[in-house]
């Protein structure tokens, strides 16, 4: 199997993230794409560090530049951050030929135009879907999943920190700065919070999402940036006496007079999906003339969120350079002398947890009879309501949540229980999914 | 500028859907791929309705198969559904070595491996992002965004008619059969509702995702399928009163034995966010080892939805086709020699609406004089409402939401309200976006 050299800039938080998860998901990722992902090279001040996390197998060096100079590396991941060394090693990397993978949202909203068009006149890669909305493949989407259309408008949370802010002080009543606090002992806000509590952030996110959706070049310069610190907890709550929550959104819109490009605090309708994104979770409503609204929610920020983000483009960049371009992406993913032959598990084995509703006669002994009866089949209950029936007054209803269990062992309990002689109708089965894990 | 042509079979809902919207954005989409898609040849059984839809510029048949034998002809999109004529000429136009664009989800849970294996041994593209989800790109989601991940699972609402039908049974206290009556009434359900109220479209469409999360081949006969016309008002109630929603999911999960492949009823806890898409809108979760839980929302069918995902799904091939390898897809979206020099619009200038908040001495006239001002500037009152100061009683507090105005009457009317002798601070103003247009 082929490989192909990669060579990281900056092993901070988001990069040991993506040499984490490049390594656990190895084989996975070389199904996918035909080929191995290899990072031979990382390149951090902190050498000893650098060393801790990348063992034996991975060069080490507190020189970037022997990376961006080093004629085995195919790929370059920046992840240093800033505009200043940061855009003269992907400067250098393009200028050497090598592909880039980037997250630097500042950089590529103030020089992207630079950037690109280095990279167009070398013929190299320039992928940066981490820079925007850590793990959540709004690149994608804007730029191959919605091209038929006309993009009206963007609108989303694309900075975590003050949207966790926003939350707590709606949710806990707490005043901005005992908000923004918390945020720092989480380790959600950093100790100078200006880029995110001032949209600053935001900003580059939406400027970047604005060049794409419009065809514009980006222009940071031009955008309006007002942040959440002057947020008053009295009209969080006024906001949402009449219908509204405050949050802070990148907004940016087709006028006839051009594009708006804005951040600021924004009321919304509580009924819209995106008011309901809640802690320092990310989501960008997109809307097109053809799709209409669409939403993509999910993590924006830490270390395997934007790894999975960072390792996409990686992924990409490796399928352009190691497959026939007609069969780029696989059909279903996997090429197909690939796929498993993972069995599909029947459905008396699947695991659930259910809701139960029992029509009884209402007499003693009847709840102790069927919890028996589920307590032997090894079930529990995590709620239960009872309820009298509307019309027959000797009837009740019992309600049952149970824990976890096989779809087997609760169809041998129903089994059981509708054999007993004060059940008065089949026990209704309804299977329930947390969705949190 | 190069052409590529396409032929459609079919011309129905999707299929005009498809020929508008490529016709409307021709200008943009062309800008994107560097290429004119153009439909060339249209086939359908009403040879009399297609000649209406696409005017004299488009050559009608009734004759699909002169369409897949026709050698201008580079890609073919199919549109006609089922599974016998479908699946005959999609197989014909792969050996023609013609690219085939599909949203037949029947068809491909159920003979994707032959097709797609036909189609890897003659080297051409079958694309099918409009088979899941109407117009959400989750299929590239799925397939490119998050190539980093070992999948967990993916639980989706996955067919509208029936979130349609369980929201109505929800909000309105209806019985199913209401429910859909009132669905058929409104064009979301067929006269026939078999295949969306009994899960089995839903089972089409996560059988496509379970391939491709989890690198097996589609195996719909072996999914677990219950629909919702079994279900029970009084369920609904009862799940809303212990906290949770009921939606028909399909679910795929990776588990120890094997992958859970179902669709049936389930209860979600109410706060999580896919608990709250209602009516007809679809929004899949997808929980990746590195990144977590993500949501793509959006409208799971229709015709410009639908369209939009056939179209992506062109322009995918049209930039395989015609584009370097190593700028398939450009840095902006756009190539940057068709970047458009569209202005940032000034904040001045942005339309929006507001809400204001206005601290006063409670007196008589105060608001006329507010009222008067806001009036002048042509800025009208949506909502307002009164509140005593917490402290100090002889103030208030007057909330505010204007209607859409522009910044600049805001900030003149804003200056002139401060210079009231009433007013005891600044106006706290925050801008209000609807986002429902």
């Amino acid at each position: 199997m082929k490989s192909i050299n990669v060579g990281l800039l900056g092993i901070g938080t988001v990069g040991g993230g993506t040499f984490t998860v490049l390594k656990r998901n190895q084989e996975e990722i070389a199904r996918r794409v035909g080929c191995n992902i290899i990072i031979q090279m990382v390149a951090d001040k902190d050498i000893e560090k650098a060393h801790h996390i990348v063992g034996s197998q991975t060069i080490v060096t507190a020189n970037a530049h022997e990376i961006v100079a080093n004629p085995d590396i195919e790929i370059v991941i920046e992840l240093i951050g800033g505009q200043t060394i940061a855009k003269e090693l992907i400067l250098q990397a393009i200028n050497n030929g090598k592909h880039v993978v980037t997250a630097n949202k500042a950089l590529l909203a103030n020089h992207g135009s630079e950037i690109f068009s280095a990279a167009q006149q070398k013929g190299v890669i320039v992928a940066f879907e981490a820079a925007v909305a850590g793990g959540i493949p709004i690149i994608k989407a804007l730029r191959e999943g919605l091209t038929a259309n006309r993009i009206e408008w963007i609108a989303g949370i694309i900075n975590g920190t003050s949207n966790y802010i926003l939350s707590e002080m709606r949710e806990k009543g707490l005043a901005f700065s005992t908000a923004l606090t918390s945020a720092q002992r989480l380790g959600y806000a950093e100790a100078d919070p200006t880029y995110d509590i001032e949209g600053i952030d935001a900003a580059h996110k939406i400027t970047i999402m604005a060049a794409i959706a419009f065809g514009i070049p980006v222009r940071f310069e031009k955008a309006y940036i007002e942040g959440i610190s002057q947020l008053n907890n009295e009209d969080i709550r006024n906001a949402e006496e009449l219908g509204y929550r405050i949050k802070l959104l990148g907004i940016t819109k087709r006028v006839e007079k051009g594009i708006e490009l804005r951040v600021h605090p924004t009321l919304i309708p509580i009924k819209r999906l995106i008011a309901n994104v809640e802690g320092v979770m990310n989501a960008i409503v997109v809307k097109g003339d053809a799709v209409g609204p669409t939403l993509y929610y999910g993590a924006g920020a830490g270390a395997e969120p934007t790894a999975s983000s960072v390792i996409a483009d990686l992924v990409d960049v490796a399928r352009q350079l190691t497959v026939d371009p007609k069969h780029r992406v696989p059909y279903l993913a996997f090429p197909p002398d690939s796929l498993s032959d993972t069995p599909i598990v029947s459905m008396e084995d699947v695991q659930t947890a259910y809701y139960l509703r029992l029509q009884v006669i209402d007499k003693p002994g009847v709840l102790a009879d069927i919890t028996r009866i589920l307590a032997d089949a090894d079930i529990s209950i995590s709620a239960m309501i009872q309820k009298e029936h509307a019309e027959e007054e000797d009837r009740v209803n019992i309600i049952m949540l149970t824990h976890t269990t096989q779809e087997k062992n609760i169809n041998r309990a129903i089994d059981k229980i509708e054999k007993l002689p004060s059940m008065t109708d089949k026990v209704v089965r309804i299977r329930l999914e947390e969705l949190n894990k």
